[in-house]
């Protein structure tokens, strides 16, 4: 099976680093596949080994991934002593790393040749079959609604008259689809969820997935939701308070950036239940928790003669672990769909995000089923 | 649709109070059928209306139903002013309540023949297509093993001699087949789960399902399981505290009560996950709780490169309100089973329970989809 | 020893009703005095009996005491059959109760003019020792500083000119002052805490306390607060998220009102540990949690060799029956310091609230000490 | 000021380890006094700096401190890189630890005389003006009652018989007291809790202190309860569950052991309350979660009018972060009164534990006051 490329936004952020030191340990058989969805025993199909994966990116910092994984690891997120052992796989992963797009740092039309070169050119000294470019960078405001988007030859004739119109995660899945690649969008940013884009997607028959992985709180109320549904117990209030520390939580210090977030958060819940429910979660930064991420959430519901019950629950977990193998698991399987010729969102995906693109289907159970018989179509 | 009975050994106790008193509710159109699994939208099958069933039972206590019903009211688990209004339903429910079975008080082969003739005449009264027997009395301790649990002619050899062999559940269950009915083990006694018991209503060609209703903390357990299970998450401990009022938490202040309830809650998570978890659950009787239960539960949890996470959830719930609408759910899916000629242990209604008899299933997305199935096929 | 008048601002609302009804019942006997300090066993000092106190009140409402008294019971703040046994107790006080001003509703000198009336009226009819007027209203927003605020001849000069300068709860305060009352702050508005209002009650020797009834959430802090700074465990982060159900929520759900609220919460962590301490206090408006709270608090703290550990907190209380005894409380507190010629912000009451007038002590062991050492000299 | 010795029966167990580490950190300056009461800002009265402590101890293992100090660094209690710099300080520690008796290995008293000398020894290589002895070794099973525990002569009698009837901290306890030391029972076992040591204390003019640190649950029990006490808020119930890695919960998966533990954290609800409340708290052994200890508890309190509420809390702590310094507190403290002849129980130093010696007083405020009283006062 030909090898595949993983080309990350933000390849040096807290996820990348994890994802790419993981892969690494994988590989020298130093730690199992924990938290690899497609390494499950049991679970179907046939997709490219993780030790056929190669790592690159793009990122506007320039510290090494050794010295990013020093950092984890005293943080508690890579065991210590993992960072020298794979030294030789960082160091290669860090020498296929570009320098990311700045925002108003010249014309966006002559970034993504750009990035699409370093894409491509990537794909070339690695002889790889394919690549898949995983947006784990920060996550951005929310982007307005633009005419331009709704149409390809639109989009490209702003770009071309040196209008920045992009967001730039949807530059990136712009450069990604030019440079003939599937495209994961792992944050709450828009990425690939244009119309334009998903025109130019259907054009090159490439496959995308997204958007914002589901990797802690949200993860447990797609679990629960449907369990009181199943049971006609009529879900009253749903409230909830994230608190966040590390890259992921500063980002969301700022309120447009938390906004996208909270958004995605909030329409779990009703989209299982088919119903508003009342509450809101919050996203709090809290630096002293570190790569830490603490939520509570608190729910009452109704049960026979309207009698009033509650049920709480707090998540401690750790954001980098959770989501690093979910990036793997994804590049394997946009991979596959991409040399199977699927085309277009990938829906059966929905079980890694928290607002699926392609399907309106928030289930955990219901996610799980369709991800499995995807898995399984794929072979 | 014939009409369908509902003999319920524990008539007085709360579980049943609720029940009857609810479907009276649902008749009279005054509550919603709210925790009805069955009555779900969208949910498969054609059933006898909750307006068809006919209540009856078995009690070793003689407060009145409408008594009963106040006390629930004056709990919070029955809103109030219903107990008055529905109290003509409630009374026709009392005229069919027969004094149950005292242990010791006779032999039990008579018993057995005065248990049956009651439930015979409550079928005959009524002329009720199907009479289902569902067990919501008080947990017993564990039963230990007899040779002649093994072989149906060696059972009734023993009880024609005179030996009290049985634990008064599976006298229940011996009477209920006798009687030809379907069997409910709604609570973690042994019941039907005995191989002559297994051999009478295979004979009889009835359906019986059971044990131990999953109404509160279990059902989250066998929510929230699957969901490490799917995403890999290696759960490294699962401990928990219930602390239980009211009736059920009484009776479970003897020590050999609890045990039967402690085993059938602690094999869920082993269950799911396919591997022995440390940890264990106690449960504690706390007076001051009345009808309500609090139980917390901890895990622990190992990610990506063994990354240790937590998750901690505490559920408030009023069990009588959990499990009387399950109670109606299956009344109505045995007597449509016993209908459609299904006999044996039923493992498609697992669902409903915390120790499914017939199958090992414990993940409730697994339990539920064969639910609907099973409710599909019943049409 | 003389009866005193409790004139509550706010006298139709869940903490009036909830006072008044309660008053009454442990004055009938049918209740024990659970939730008044002053009335715990060793409590020091002597007081009005509850049975000395005379309730009257303004209010912009008009649904009576009865039909308020009835909705609490419904909402299981109050035992069901006490407004009915009650019923000429509640008839009395609402017969007390006058229109509260309406903000814009004619000018704030006449308004107060009337205002003085009705409490002097009330004082005369019943021949009372003393009144202590009780704001128990909703929360208003935030008020501006204004420069006539610093000087009693300004403040009168202007409100004679027809300006209407006074935040409401301040204007209650002037009333009652004028009217040679003592004034308390059960909400976190202004009422006295203007200079030009300390000015008046120094001029009439009266004595007044505040503000924010320290009730829930913050009441736990304030116990737990101390215990990490005597054990020398330096706490980093401390965040928390109220749901809040009924009036005070539906007040709250105006983010003006509710940044008065959050304010008041967030400073007794940092005055405890004398630091400024990471996080913040969410305050949600959740209708379906009815007359009930539930408060999650989240600690983050560090010990020896910098060790990290969290502690978390869940409360869930009913702010009526949490706040009326504390009421009774301060009102008997007050009338004992007016008869004994303590003028002024009374810190020593500082046990009572969330941000205490007069004083930077937010501890509750030290504020406990000083409300009894208070409680003696008064005697 | 002189010197004081610290000497530590299971001097390489955790706690042990820790507080020698820590003190050698403070010393070396590259760690705050962080945990230490003693050194909290502002506490009052003069002892001996930290740096003038020095330390030995008996132990019954041989694995060395720096050995143990880097598996407390593994488990994420001692800074790591901390057992490197400060070898020196550990090696010299070690040097100091001679073996602990194992019970059934010759008798008590050439055992007790061993001990005595060792001690002693210490004291003179170093010229220590006192030595405190600190029991930190595993929970013993509660000890029975014996008539010789009554009399010292009668104690000495049976043990010069050669009659082996001390449990083992007691001899810990008497071979302190022999040798002219102070004592502090750490542990929940008998130790010095015994008419005839108390005999021999009273005789040689010495100074002990104990039971049991309180070191996480049973220390917010005990600044929660009093809150519930103010005010006047009827505990109802409160029970509890505590889990627990590590060294003290394998020791404590005896459940000989456990019951002394138990009983230790029950009593101090009612303590503070002056009236027995429902409820127990369970200990469970979850060895997954190594050094650290969560600890859930529920409380369900009854307020004006009879509402019920209830408060929840979740502890996570590092049991030997947080014991370790109060060890040092304790040692100074003791070394303290000792050299101010005080001799017998210290009730002053009830703050410091669960089942206090000498005093019944459990509430954490009236405790710290205690406490900084009896600092000044040894002045």
């Amino acid at each position: 099976m030909d090898k595949v490329g993983v080309w990350l936004i933000g390849a040096r952020g807290s996820v990348a680093t994890t994802a790419t030191v993981g892969a690494a340990a994988i590989r020298a058989g130093v730690a199992p596949p924990q938290g690899c969805v497609t390494e499950s025993p049991g679970f179907p199909g046939r997709l490219v080994p993780l030790a056929g994966l190669v790592f690159g990116g793009h990122d506007i910092t320039e510290t090494s991934l050794r010295k990013r994984a020093e950092q984890l690891s005293r943080a508690g997120v890579i065991p210590s002593g993992l960072a020298e052992l794979l030294a030789p796989d960082l160091d290669a992963a860090d020498a296929e790393i570009r320098p990311g797009h700045v925002p108003g740092d010249g014309a966006q039309a002559a970034a993504a040749a750009r990035l699409i070169g370093d894409i491509s050119g990537f794909r070339d000294r690695h002889r790889l079959g394919r690549v898949v470019v995983v947006n784990v960078s920060s996550t951005e405001p929310p982007a307005g609604r633009r005419p331009e988007f709704d149409r390809l030859s639109d989009l490209e004739e702003r770009l071309a008259a040196g209008d920045d119109v992009l967001p730039p995660s949807s530059l990136y899945a712009y450069a990604a689809f030019h440079a003939g690649c599937g495209y994961v969008e792992f944050t709450p940013s828009t990425g690939p969820a244009l119309p334009a884009l998903a025109e130019l997607a259907a054009q090159r028959g490439l496959p995308y997935a997204g958007r914002d992985g589901k990797t802690g709180e949200t993860l447990v109320k797609s679990a629960l939701a449907p369990m009181f549904a199943g049971r006609a117990l009529r879900v009253r209030s749903w409230s909830g308070l994230n608190l966040l520390g590390g890259g992921d939580g500063a980002t969301l210090a700022d309120p447009a950036a938390r906004s996208s977030k909270e958004l995605s958060k909030d329409q779990v819940v009703a989209g299982v239940l088919g119903e508003p429910v009342e509450g809101r979660t919050h996203i709090d930064y809290v630096a002293d928790l570190g790569e830490w991420k603490t939520a509570w959430d608190h729910v009452t519901f109704e049960g026979f003669l309207g009698v009033r019950m509650a049920l709480q629950f707090t998540w401690q977990g750790c954001d980098s672990a959770l989501a690093a193998p979910l990036v793997l698991d994804l590049a394997r399987l946009v991979a596959r769909a991409h040399e199977k010729k699927r085309a277009g969102a990938l829906p059966e995906l929905g079980y890694f995000f928290k607002n699926p693109l392609g399907t309106d289907e928030h289930a955990l159970p219901a996610q799980y089923a369709r991800l499995r018989t995807f898995a399984e179509e794929l072979s």
